[in-house]
């Protein structure tokens, strides 16, 4: 019936991924406007509801060349069941709207996935920030080292972009958690139906308002496409830090993540950062399907922003969440080289900023007129190719700087540059740590959402899948 | 001093991007700093803030290759006037705090008119629809005709979409609006500072709270991207459909947004539509290169999401507003033609899902049973070589379908079909009225939501411009 | 021994990617590595040739958490047989070179393939156009209609730009089909080797000159993804009409390649195109991961553009597959209604410029003047409401204008219109023919070639899997 | 006469980019029309050859918003000279074929131009690879030091990838220079002309075949796009390199191309590469704003790919070329800290493959055993805390390998590492010097085929452009 390659590239395939992917959504989808029906009097639909909680418990059917996709094949086995209630179900029913409730359901749950998996590494993240509030590390900026702060200072930062991103997600999931059933093949129906009731039954927050909107719509996916994309942003930057540390021995990661070489025997690779790097450029890059799917094609029913695009999505969905995973077992215990670190604070010229300030403090002449003098004090130590480290309060005064050796020692030190940064977000481990707090409560904040709305949603599932549930009163 | 090539690809082009974009922003940060220094006591702060003011209202200098860029060339300004203020100005500063806070009130300021532009375009676009609720179009799914709707039931839902993008930009101006200020470098600094207050008089929501993301993230631009590469894909979509229906002749734009050829004289070729459509390709494009610039970089202060970008999110929101724009006064006062509309709908078979409707309710075996009905009827009339509309009453009987003639003429008018779609979210101008009037009411409260903070921020810039004004209290 | 989330998100589906994927080649690298080494006179190189060729026969074994990859599985394979051709084999060999000797072949064997599927399709353009020499229709530019020309003209075109296409894929072929085997992890080896000989032995036109490079670079894996986003793109345009057309009944698709609806009974959807251009757009889509994997990381050996990138890699070399048979199967027996468009060539202006033309060789004024003078022609039927066919001779005279009735007449004629196009790569038939010969003889070259190489290909594979082959002589 | 908005966003825009960038273009290709015209006895068309060439010598008229775009300017200004002359010149001639001309020509100089800065680059390349032949440097796979090598083998590899990129440029040139004249609107014309002629006149290689083709293709352009990707995307791991080199001291950027800080008085920031970076990043990104203008749009003469691609191609150059231009700077006359490089060689354990090949060839046990050895070797030395370089013989016997002292010392020597791999394409000098002598022979062939090129292009602008010369015979 249908020609060879469409059905090789087309038809067998999308059965394939809706049978992996998307059958509960299909039951929970159907069950729910069975019951609907029900409610609003159709004949046989309540039968229709009890047949579709039995049917979900049997194997489903293997592919059929003769049968277009899972619907009908679901439509068929119902029909030899029970003719009216199949007939019953179909009353004000597409596969236009069902498609796109069963594209949502599966959003929503893959997004419920990606948050949980976001909210897992702001906990290793923060963590790890918090055995590390002492851990002076030099702060990089173009590449060079600029300025001693904490690991726990730049993970608190990490943390905050993430925390971002989860308040992006549940924004996104907002969007993501509307109905489109009722909307048929995209006006509605001449049958009385209850939109709402739907809507409630499958734990979405309320239905598309417009119909044709509802079997149109693709903004709600390239959201999902842009969010993923930002965070993924994100982790590539974070993920090169780790990995540059990693090059030079600054952190380490355990045996279960490193790999070998097959000719070089001293080799221990951190691989799981490298992959995770690669998950994120592919995730990125399945988002750019996503949007390219969406791009100057009609505004209305079509398949490019349906099936088509479901496995770039999940595809997508799969490459974040692994990175995240990778990311995360990365550093929920890798070995920190404290003093190695604080070696390189010690030895270079990134506490310079503190003598900066502190000439300031002292002579009153403004930070612009210190600067100069440190780049003077710099030259000085420059050109008798002597370190930093070396720099006595006699040559500040040989260079008509003001600072006695206490107050410079103090001001060389890179664990005295961070104790002194107590400004509103800075790495000092005495704002650190309430900061680290606070940061605390706010992912406790948000693991709370997150779990109100998995109960909700699991909680909908359970209902429209057991056998013996009477019929959910609107 | 610096290379003829940096000067000519980096040095020069930035300081001509700055100076014709970003001089406000400089401006009101450096008031804004000085201010909160001389709250916090800093001798000679209270002047640089004077000395801010009146420079501003004087012509800013042109390039000088000798100064590194906006920030030096008003540093030497300034410490020429006061070098005790100039120095105390430096205090707690660093470029890397101050570059992003102007960037962010950049992004700020182009966010507020893209939605002006997106508020405004829902309006055109609600505005059609409440002419065109009775105006009977065929609505195509997978690019055939499918069902009458009408061309208010279109445009409802694109925007209602365009309403979702609106919660989008709100949402993002919350992770936007949030202040650098005070991170200096990176770590904060050793002099006592109040980050709130600085945020306060610049009208951000309050400070970026971790100084290392303060300089270092880029997600809140990267979310930009996503929110523009959103309404784009969309926009993408309504312009594929309006450009369908102008080379059908169903539509027709204006005099001024129409262009000839130069070799065909009956040319009069619907281009703002056409440009419309690239002006969208070329934001999502930008968008591209801002997302790129945050990839695989380090997470800390670089120029990549910082200087780097800011020429392509500009060009990035100038093609969005564009396209924007064009798509607005295209459908500002189109000419519509109903007629041909009609005809279409009365002349092809788009009404047989209501025959089938009215089959099912009235012989009770089921939608399915229905439509398969129908089909045997389009088979048999197409053997006949016969139209819809000649079907009868008669014909029905002979395949063993009962229906009036009444009712057969009924379920086959345009029109009819039209009305009684009156599910929630359908066409029937009986829901669709009350739709519009939901959707207006929602379109004021987000003009007013804008004139809103339209209000606080111009307030934020006038009271830092402003020579004479003084302190800004705590 | 490696951690569990290792496993699962990269080992795993590592091995199980190159087992469904890359097993053949990497037997085909092994075995061409081997006999190198016998031909240098490595004892125990020549038992190791013969055992890769007998284990080659043998089902791969499963997946094994044990043990690392598919080379170690098969190394330990190979050192319970014979454990000194198993230390030979290892002479002079990395899996880093190796790696990069196993994608190139891979992306040689998908780029034939690809090929073909693109000179399958220029052989049905080439096909349909043949039968369509003569088909008068519309050409649009700018979505209005424009002048008249031939199915064949457009399609012809179509195939000048498929075989610019095949141009860019045998370019491409020379970057792909170099050898890195010998560059072992990265600097070659200090043992004596061949590495033209191996090259030879697996068909590569030469190894990759510098060792470095052989394991590093990613260019030509981003020249692919380029060379498939220029014809995706191209492809993308070409369906984009076909859609239009079926859209408006010009043309149809045979019942295999379209679904319908399972609420509107009407409906016939030409969704094999539609399911072409989702096709194409994860083709680019696909590409961009490609990109983004070579994106900011190291220039050495990495994951990046190793593994991890040869999965999107296959989904866009299997998309635009996909796409191109779904689009040939559609081009290869479509309904083309001929009078459709002749009648509509007939009914609108769109044969004016002829009309210019005419006016232009009679009075001598030129085009420009020509040009205008139609524009006059146009505005006086507009004002009276007349078609274009209803002008007369006198019309013109009333207006200054002069030609004969018969002039006329011809110059309204559509097919006449298209007769007269003769310049060189225009629609008159007369051109047409000569044109469309030229093309086909130019396919049978690029088919000739394509052959060529597989042949070439196939011997090499032939020769390094017979078992009993002896020692390929150098 | 147009709409506000549109003169504002797309008429003046396009006006000022067009005199900016286009006009020359503009002018060959009209002269060449007119030239060609008149050599086909097209009556006045030799008057337009030559005002045209009197026309190019004045200031171009600046925007007029009573005038559609620069052609309909200088029409009017020939017009208002010569009528006549005006009238010729418009035969068998649209902005169609014209603008395709024009932008053609536009991008066969831009290419040429960057081009030109690829093989300045090589040139920069090698030159310092011809410096540091002996070098040594710890190459890095997997982001751990791996191996000895030294720069000159990293430089040349990079000049290696180039020099493909030069092929890719010198094949797109064959596609894009092609001469759309003659196509006119879209199906040529029925007055006789002579493609071929035209073509030659401009330094096309031939026309464009099908005249379909020559004014919709946009496979040109996207290819383009997709060449500036690849190199892209190699230059930007080479820059992610230096960056890291630069961080750790290994290279350090003269003072011209160097930053410092507002607030740090240390820094010395090497942001010509880091700027470098980003004009990757955003040449590719201009380049998906040419994916994307072409996508899923019509096959036909539309905007898209014509005048609104035209900018977003401009920066993709212009970005491209100053990447470029930054590295090769930054490479011109780096310091470059030998002594650090032969340290971390010296001080690690890189140097293990070679101790392994050493054991392998010692014993005949084969290359497997070896690697095993030297694991075990590695752990004994770990556990005693020991650094590899102390190693002796008497630990190898103690572990029953077998090597003489002598052999073990030539095994720890990072430079002898190197000497020993005089693999073809390896890093050894004796192998290396005359891999840059071919290098540099084959950089002298592109440059002299570049050089040919320009030439010829060159001589048809001359040409062209001036006053006086006469008809050019066909």
């Amino acid at each position: 019936m249908w020609h060879d390659t469409y059905l090789r590239t087309v038809l067998r395939p999308d059965y394939d991924y809706a049978s992996e992917h998307l059958l509960p959504h299909l039951f929970d989808s159907l069950t729910a406007h069975a019951e609907m029906l029900a409610a609003m009097g159709v004949a046989h639909a309540d039968e229709a509801a009890r047949h579709l909680r039995e049917l979900r418990a049997d194997p489903f059917p293997p592919y059929d060349p003769l049968i277009e996709d899972v619907f009908f094949t679901l439509d068929r086995r119902l029909a030899a069941l029970a003719p009216e209630a199949a007939g019953a179900l179909r009353t004000a029913l597409s596969r236009n709207d069902l498609d796109m409730t069963i594209y949502r359901l599966s959003a929503r749950q893959r997004l419920m996935r990606a948050m949980w998996r976001v909210l897992n590494l702001r906990r290793a993240v923060l963590d790890l920030a918090s055995r590390e509030v002492d851990t002076v590390m030099v702060a990089y900026t173009h590449h060079q080292p600029a300025q001693p702060t904490t690991l726990a200072h730049y993970l608190t930062a990490v943390e905050n972009v993430l925390a971002r991103d989860t308040a992006r997600m549940f924004g996104a999931l907002a969007r993501v958690n509307l109905c489109p059933m009722g909307a048929v093949a995209l006006g509605g129906t001449s049958f009385p139906i209850d939109r709402d009731l739907t809507a409630r039954l499958l734990a979405f927050d309320r239905p598309v308002e417009n119909t044709y909107d509802a079997v149109s719509a693709s903004d709600w996916q390239v959201e999902l496409a842009g969010m993923i994309t930002t965070a993924s942003t994100t982790l590539s930057r974070v993920v090169h830090d780790l990995l540059l540390w990693a090059s030079r021995g600054l952190i380490g990661l355990e045996d279960g993540l490193v790999q070998g070489s097959s000719v070089m025997p001293q080799k221990r690779n951190p691989v799981a950062l490298e992959h995770a790097r690669t998950k994120f450029s592919k995730a990125i890059g399945g988002a750019q399907s996503v949007i390219l799917s969406c791009h100057n094609v009609p505004f209305g029913d079509i398949n490019d922003p349906g099936p088509d695009m479901q496995p770039p999505l999940n595809g997508m969905w799969q490459d974040f969440r692994e990175g995240v995973e990778l990311l995360t077992v990365s550093l929920n215990n890798p070995r920190v080289d404290r003093e190695a670190w604080l070696r390189e604070a010690q030895s270079g010229e990134s506490v310079v900023t503190e003598l900066a300030d502190a000439l300031a403090r002292q002579d009153g002449r403004g930070f612009r007129e210190a600067h100069a003098g440190v780049k003077i004090v710099l030259d000085h130590l420059h050109a008798q190719g002597r370190p930093l480290a070396s720099l006595k309060a006699e040559d500040l005064e040989a260079l008509n700087l003001d600072l006695s050796e206490t107050e410079l020692r103090a001001a060389l030190d890179p664990a005295a540059f961070v104790a002194r940064r107590t400004t509103y977000g800075g790495p000092a481990p005495a704002v650190m740590r309430p900061a680290l707090d606070l940061a605390r409560t706010r992912l406790d904040t948000d693991l709370q959402q997150h779990s109100d709305q998995t109960t909700r949603f699991v909680g909908s599932r359970t209902s429209l899948e057991s056998v013996g549930a009477g019929i959910i009163k609107s």
